[in-house]
Formats: structure tokens, sequence, C-alpha cells
């Protein structure tokens, strides 16, 4: 029986084992920051037509340049800048040649790293962060190497632009609000990171997948687009558009960067299918993130519940919380599974990171957290949980 | 106004274009080798029903495995083989954990090279032969060479063997029937290449995208599978199945180099929607396939025609006829365009390419080249299109 490793795979990859959390079906999802509500049913009828219309002629290639979803994304993009008011002065516009879509933020990711980055350059993130940077970096065959964040997870501009100018990548990435530890960065960072990337002849990437569960009054990188033509900013309807399904990511950028990813992207590579449903999805933008303030609810009262519970939970401008004082990360998410309750360790000794739910399945979570032996303060935990805001 | 130049893309990438014929709306559309025949009505309802049970659940990431999907693409590969009784003892049975699949064929061969090539390692192609080879290829850093087919664009196994063990590649392509040239291959070739493949510590890739319009009688290299653990079968939804716009393409191959590629995907590559498309497509193999005979029809009818018209076309196993003989190849495809026809000059010299449409719109274009000043024999052209059998 041939095995793996029998097989002339890429040296670099001896040994490993394929990326991804456990999927397994429970009761409470809460390990890898999806949106715990379904597509809406107006949303869903909409969905059906407008993909009803693409079955007969798929036959055909679908559109290689997605113009229709560009546009939608333009817009949504747009309405967004327009509605953070309180930047002047910033960029309040992005057009349909700015926007770029792939199957999932990773294929964008891994699109900029294959115009941008390849064999004999570096690719620079802060860690911690989202785990399939390395990965992608290695796809293309770059170096992968990494600055560290603060004590608090934090980037600070001196620490960006160090690093930048000390390992002088062709892509820095920087992931705000950050996955696993839900930090968001000052704009000071990225403006200083942006410099950096100037001087050492490099671009750079904010990573946004979870802006818009971010606190009110946090900017966004798009602001800083104009100007800028080695910024982009990558985005995702997997998250507060709870599209993970359909595998939609996209970025917004000067267009010539865009030019630079199409000659890497594998031609018609987002179906006709995908096209349709994005598009339909942005048509019913308001009500796909209807439910956006009930999870940062949620997220903000994870936070002061485990505070409560005697854990040091990170401030989070994303949809789940990381909180460190775990003694056992792998006991508390196997305490957690007996329960039906799936949950992620992320590999960051004496943490877990836990994904906002709905109100109940928050519930659901923190009345299992309060059964968990290793929990320092369970009486005020469930205090909190029983707490009138919350029932 | 910042242009590409201006931007630190890739230095292999200066100067190229994107890849991609062109995409305008045309009255018969024969430059991308697609099925002209729309999606029928009844296939349709099935899929939307499909379709519609994943709507909702669109919030959550889609199963990272396809297992569904696997398991249909596996049944219809074995139901393909057991049709085929020319050619006992090759293999019979093809198993869900031998089936992989990914948004086409290209994301296929991108993950096959993620994993076997790279930095350092060596492709090899069979020129001419599909032209995203090298760009695929590049994409992941790897060197790519090619050896040249014969004058007819065989390959024969002495050709192949040479050109694997002076190359030594990790990676072999060999597409069958051959895009641009429609040509196939006998399986004596791709079982000696695979011996040299096995000598020289590769893998060997049949590209089988066209495989369904091959003649009868023609074996396909699934039926090697048995005993050849480095040898991959490529295949794709997109050309017998009508499926081009819904972007599925999949591969056969032993179960440890699937694992081999699980190290490389992208983690949810495969949306809810295409998984569930695809497999609503598998539950109606019989009709999705009712008009590969009517196409290969029209294909035998090209190459009889350009005979006759004085044309020097190459036998073809697929939905397409590469025909030589053409004095000036951008001038016929003008001459077509004007009338509202879309072929495809691929560059070889002499030649121009042409899919296979429906008998209607093959007369058109027929009815196009009887006008076109360098047919050699238009008279005999004439004739032959306003046969009986052809009215």
């Amino acid at each position: 029986m041939t095995t793996l490793d029998d097989l002339p795979i890429r040296e670099d990859l001896r040994g490993l084992s394929p990326y991804g959390a456990p999927q397994q079906p429970v009761r409470v999802t809460i390990n890898v920051n999806e949106n715990p509500y379904e597509v809406p049913v107006g949303v869903q009828h909409h969905l059906q037509e407008a993909i009803a219309r693409e079955l007969a002629g798929l036959n055909r290639y679908p559109d290689r340049e997605f113009t229709g979803l560009r546009e939608k994304l333009a817009v949504y993009l747009t309405r967004e800048l327009e509605a953070a008011s309180d930047s002047a002065g910033g960029v309040r516009v992005v057009g349909p040649d700015q926007v770029w879509a792939a199957n999932g933020s990773n294929e964008i990711m891994q699109q900029l790293l294959q115009a941008f980055a390849g064999p004999g350059r570096r690719v620079l993130s802060f860690s911690p962060s989202y785990s399939m940077y390395p990965l992608l970096a290695r796809g293309v065959g770059a170096e992968f190497v990494t600055a560290n964040r603060t004590d608090a997870f934090e980037v600070t501009p001196a620490l960006a632009t160090d690093a930048i100018r000390r390992e002088r990548p062709t892509v820095t990435v920087l992931c705000t609000p950050n996955n696993p530890t839900g930090t968001g960065l000052p704009l000071e960072t990225i403006t200083a990171a942006y410099d950096a990337v100037v001087e050492t002849d490099g671009i750079l990437i904010i990573d946004e997948a979870y802006a818009e569960f971010r606190h009110a009054g946090q900017p966004s990188a798009l602001e800083l687009l104009g100007g800028r033509d080695r910024l982009v900013v990558s985005r995702t309807m997997s998250k507060a558009f709870a599209f993970a399904g359909a595998r939609v990511g996209y970025l917004a950028a000067t267009p010539a960067l865009i030019d630079a990813v199409r000659l890497v992207r594998l031609p018609y590579h987002l179906s006709a299918l995908t096209q349709a449903a994005a598009s339909a999805a942005l048509d019913c933008t308001d009500i796909m993130l209807a439910q956006v303030d009930v999870i940062r609810q949620q997220r903000d009262r994870l936070v002061l519940a485990f505070e409560e519970a005697g854990f040091r939970p990170y401030p989070s401008e994303a949809n789940f919380v990381l909180v460190a004082g775990v003694d056992d990360p792998q006991a508390l998410f196997e305490h957690c599974l007996e329960r039906d309750i799936l949950i992620r360790d992320v590999g960051i000794p004496g943490t877990i990171r836990v994904s906002a739910g709905t109100p109940v399945e928050t519930t659901e979570f923190l009345s299992a957290l309060a059964e968990y032996p290793g929990t320092p303060r369970p009486a005020a935990l469930l205090s909190a949980i029983n707490a009138p805001e919350n029932a």
C-alpha cells in the first residue's frame, strides 16, 4: 500500500497534516467564527431566483471579469465609507475597477502572493495571526517571516516599521481585527507600515475579514486607499454576511494592482453560481447584516463574562474572543465537547478562542464554562449569565 | 497614475498579459470548446431544488471533504469503466477515496503542482498543448520544460520516455485528447511514460478534460490506475457535462496521492453551491451527456468538411478540430467575427481551432468558411454543407 511518504511530494510538505478545524456535527458550533444566523428566508428566495437565471447557461464559461459582482461590491464598500462620517478627508468612493473577488479570502491572498511573492521573496506577518498565512506563502514558494506582536497582541507603528525595514518583505500582511486574537489596529500603524513598505518596494495587505464587527467609530483601512497604490484591503462575505458556504472573498486596491492579480488568477475562477449568489446577497445587504449588532453584543458579553469568571479575555473587534488564563486549553475543549459545544484551541498556550454565537448559544457555552473545574469564579460567572440583560 | 510596471510584481510576470480568450457576445461561440447545448430544463429543476436546500445553511462553512460529491463522481467514473468492456483486466471501480474535486481542472492542476512541483522542481509537457500548463507551473515557482510532439502532434512511447529521462521532471503532464490539437494518446504511451516517471521519481498526470468525446473503443487512462500509484487522471465537468459555468474539475488517483493534495488545497475550496450543483448534475448524467454523440458527429463533420475544402484538419478525439493549411489565421478569425462567429487562433502558425457547435452553428461556420477568400475549394465545401445528411 502506497503512503504519502512514498510519493515525491515537495520536501517542505513532508510530515505535515492538512489545515483544518474539526468538522463534526454538534449542537453549538463556535469554533470557526461563523455567523450563527442562517440566511433569512426572504434572502433565500432572492438567491434562488438569481441562481435559477444562471442554470440554463451553465454550459458557457462564466464572465471572467465578474463585472456585475464587482459593481455590487463597490457599492457595498462605498456605502460603508459614506456611513463612516468621522474621518473627513479619507476615501469615500470605491469603484468597480478597484474591486476583485475570489473563492474565499484565502484565494484572494493566494492570488496576491502569486503576483507579488514567490521564490526568492519574503512575506511578513505579525504573530500570532491567521494560521493560513505561512501555508499560503509556502504554497507560492516564498519565505515566510514573522515579527512578534506585543504582549497585548498589538502592533505599534514602530514595531511594524522596524520589522518591515529589517525583513524587507515584498508582501506585508496585517490582519485587523486580528485572527485569532481579536485585536484591532490603529490607522497610525497602517500608515506607518505603508510608508515603510513604499521605502522597501513592497505591498501592504490589510486583512479585514472581520471588519464589520469592529466597534463603532473604529475606522477601516479602506479610508486610506486614496493615493496609496501599494495598499490592499482584503474582505470576505463569510462572516458578517453569513456566507461562508458560498466562498466569496474580495479586495479593494488601485486598478493597477488588480491588473497584477489578473496575471495569476486562474481563468474563470469564479463560477456563474458564485457570482449570482454573491450579487443577490449584496442586493440584500441590510437584511444580511441585520444580525451583526446582536453578534457584537454577544462578543462583548463573552468578554465581560470571562472577566467575571476570573479569566483574562483580550479586547476584541471581531466576532470571537481569545481568552487567557486557561490552565489547560485541551481540557476545556474536551469539557465543552462533552456538552456538544465546539470551541477552538488555537495553539497559544493558556488560551482558548470562542466565537460569538446566538444569545442562546453563548449562554450554553458560558453555562458549560461555569461547570468547568478550572474556572476561577464559577459563582460570579453564573450570576453574570443570569443577569436580567441576558435573560 | 500608478501602472502595473510601478508595482513590485514578480520579475517573471513583467510584460505579460492575462490569459484568456476574448469574451464577447456573438451569435456563434465556437472558440473555447464549450458544450453548445444549454442545461436541459428538467436538470435545471433538479439543480434548483438541490441548491435551494443549501441556501439557509450558507452561514456555515461547506464540507471541506465534499463527501457527497466525491461519492457521485466515483459512481460516474465506475459506470464509464463498466461500459468500456473492451479492455478486460483493467481497473473497473473507482472509490470515493480515489476522487478529488476543485474549481475547474485548472485548480486541480494547480493543487497537484503545489504538492509535487514548486521551486527547484521541473514540470514537463509535450507541446503544443494546453496553454495554461506553463502559467500554472510558473505560479508555483517550478521550471516548465517541454518536448515537441511529432509533426502529427502525436507522442510515441519513445518520445515520452526519452523526454522524461532527459528532463527528470517531478511532474509530467500528458493531455489526451490534447488541447489544442485534438490528438488522442495510445495507452502504450501512457504506460511507457508511467514506467519512466517511476524510474525518475516523478508523477504522471493524464489530463482527460475532453475524454467523453473520444471515439468509441478508445480507452481512458482510468483503466490503468490499478497498481500505478503515481498516475493521476484529471477530468472536468465543463465540457461533456455542459457545466463550464459551474467550475468543477476532478481527478482520480490513489488515496495517498489525494492526501498529498489535501496538504496544499485551500480549506473549504469548494463552495456548498458548487458541491450541490455538481452532485445534482451527476444525478442526471444520462440527460447531461445526451448531446455528446451529436457533438462528436459535428466534430467529425468539421474534419470532413475541412478536407473537402482543401485544408488539412488533424484527427480529433475532442469536441474541437485544429486545422492546418490556413494561410492567414488572423484573417480567417476576422472574417468569421464579421459574421458574428468566434473561432480561435491558438498561435500555431497556419492553423485555426474550431469547436464543434450545434448542427446549425457548425453549418453557419462552414458557410462562412466557404465565403472566405483563402479557402482552396469553396465549391466542394458548399456541396458538403448541403449534403443530405447535414440538412
